[in-house]
């Protein structure tokens, strides 16, 4: 197996980044093949004083994709970028996975274009393993689609829920639905259709609605949403944790007692940001694209890459893919196809309860 | 002028309540009616010896909606209930504020459907007052409508400029649009016909996007959102902040080291969670309802009730209904009120940038 690595992706490129295949070389005994300017790489390779070489290739990709460019634009004008480069080592079987900690967008978009979707995923979505007062979970779609209908949902819930098991080790991973209340019949037009369509899969160990105030309870394994809610989500509990942060450092340094304090809980608060942290757990794959695709947060440092190379390789070597494009295909002979296949399940969920819609919790 | 409060409503109702009222006397000059059981009121009002009774009037009210009560069947049934008795109150001019901590839902949809709309409102939103690093924000709608249209969210617009110029003292306050991207282009369908239509409208002050990693930065004193997004954007901010604070419990008990540093910055601590409690900021309005309705978080303790009744008493005083009115009959005369504005906007909007919708960021 080959790992294709964009060098030139992320806030401390190309010099974390290199560090972190350095690393990820003790990690995995696969070859890793570093995609960006050839030169750039060779220098920074030499000054890291990388000894032993025999598992790092180098592809040439003069172009980059930088963080403030227009996904779109950028991955058509820019076609010798390192992101485009590596996706195509992907497409075209010298590498099986790529690793890009760049402009998360293009990312996402070329490896839509380039990759494609696996058999029966019509919206591949982003998977982010967060932490809870229990276990981690895994939030999914956290910003790949805007605008999804609850069919989407179903595969976010059946592409999380065959990752969890793979990646987090739980065998009947629970599945819950962002939304903004405990009950059912809770939420907006697209949660109350993506509720009964979850429910009346087999296949889905669905639990129900998942409130915001929830969130890091830990009371699912996979919490699904639309890209938009998951990205926000994710960013705004990222925004508080920060505010949070700036308030205490307000505290700690507010006296001599203070700041006395600070420094007794220093060590174990440290301990807690890095048990925490986004980096530990290596990275969001693109679930729902041909290959391993996975996306790092912009500021990774090397111990982030190298764990998200760790994951990318434990993906591939799962046959996750292929497990999520047979699963898919056994719910769509429960599911069927139909266009409003939702809303026929709505019908008979509300006959099931003997209720009509206009007690159904509906505000408007 | 008469303030309505529900006493019944609420996880610490009636004696909380009760007691926030008593309070409350001493920060406004007006009468309280306690709404809810008489028996009940007086024995608390006996319990707590409250001796001075000239401004507390008692209206009976022997039903309650409970929390777990399901808001459109439970204002149906319970006709005799404190929520709505409380709102006929104002409905009938017998009030001009109502106060409750009781059912979120029941509240909000008893207060539309009793009180009715402002002349040019179509949906009526909850604001809410947040923390930010720099100057507190308010977020709309936090919860009182899902599925919004772009023309929705520029009432909230109008009613969040109009409520912050009178209750924060912010002359010109700045309005951000909640999405997942900075840039014009970014966000879902909503928030991009959204954000042509705030931009179009010369009386709202509009700064553009506010990400979710950006929410308690400060950017805006106007927040606007849909009601499903800004419930799941409050109460993720609460849960990561349940989260933190159960982490830091963690890290605070691990060893005698941190148990004496934690003793040393419990005091700033404590400080701290008074000043981000939304406690303080005294409960949030329904606006663009006929009449004052503020909604408090059930778990409201009196000092969180008396702050309630001093801004209701503050936003009733300031004529924030009437300034609504007058400002939505302005704005409409600029907009139009036909059904497809904000497409027409968005076309004017692309012209004047000089792009094809083509090259304008969306991803699907």
């Amino acid at each position: 197996m080959r790992i294709a690595l964009d060098a030139m992706g992320g806030d401390y490129a190309p010099s974390e980044i290199i560090k972190g295949a350095l690393e990820a070389l003790r990690l995995v005994t696969h070859k890793i093949i570093l995609v960006g300017d050839k030169e750039i790489i060779s220098q920074e390779l030499d000054r890291l004083g990388a000894s032993n070489r025999e598992r790092i290739l180098v592809k040439h990709a003069p172009e980059v994709i930088r963080m403030e460019d227009q996904p779109l634009i950028a991955l058509r004008r820019k076609k010798r970028s390192s992101i485009r480069v590596g996706l195509e080592l992907v497409k075209s079987g010298a590498a099986q996975v790529f690793v890009s900690a760049g402009n998360t967008g293009a990312v996402m978009l070329g490896a839509k274009m380039i990759l494609g979707s696996l058999e029966g995923i019509s919206r591949p979505a982003i998977a982010v393993t967060l932490p809870s007062k229990k276990d981690p979970f895994v939030l999914i779609d956290a910003g790949a689609n805007v605008d999804s209908k609850p069919e989407h949902i179903l595969e976010f819930a059946i592409m999380g829920q065959i990752y969890v098991r793979a990646i987090l080790g739980k065998e009947n991973p629970r599945i819950g639905l962002l939304s903004i209340g405990e009950e059912d019949l809770k939420g907006n037009g697209l949660t109350r259709n993506a509720f009964m369509l979850l429910k009346s899969v087999p296949q889905v160990n669905f639990i129900g609605n998942v409130e915001g105030k929830e969130f890091f309870e830990g009371k699912a394994d996979v919490v699904v949403c639309d890209g938009f809610v998951g990205n926000l989500a994710l960013k705004i509990s990222e925004s508080t944790a920060a505010f949070i942060s700036h308030l205490l450092k307000g505290v700690f340094t507010k006296g001599l007692f203070s700041k006395l304090g600070y420094l007794m809980v220093k060590g174990p608060l440290t301990e807690l940001r890095q048990q925490v942290d986004y980096r530990a757990f290596g990275g969001a794959p693109l679930l729902g694209v041909k290959g391993t695709c996975i996306i790092c947060h912009g500021s990774s440092n090397f111990e982030a890459i190298a764990n998200a190379i760790k994951v990318a390789v434990e993906m591939a070597e799962k046959r996750i893919n292929e497990k999520i494009e047979s699963h898919i295909q056994a719910v769509r002979e429960v599911v069927g196809t139909g266009k409003n296949i939702w809303r026929q399940l709505r019908e008979k969920f509300y006959q099931l309860r003997g209720i009509g819609e206009e007690d159904s919790g509906r505000e408007e």
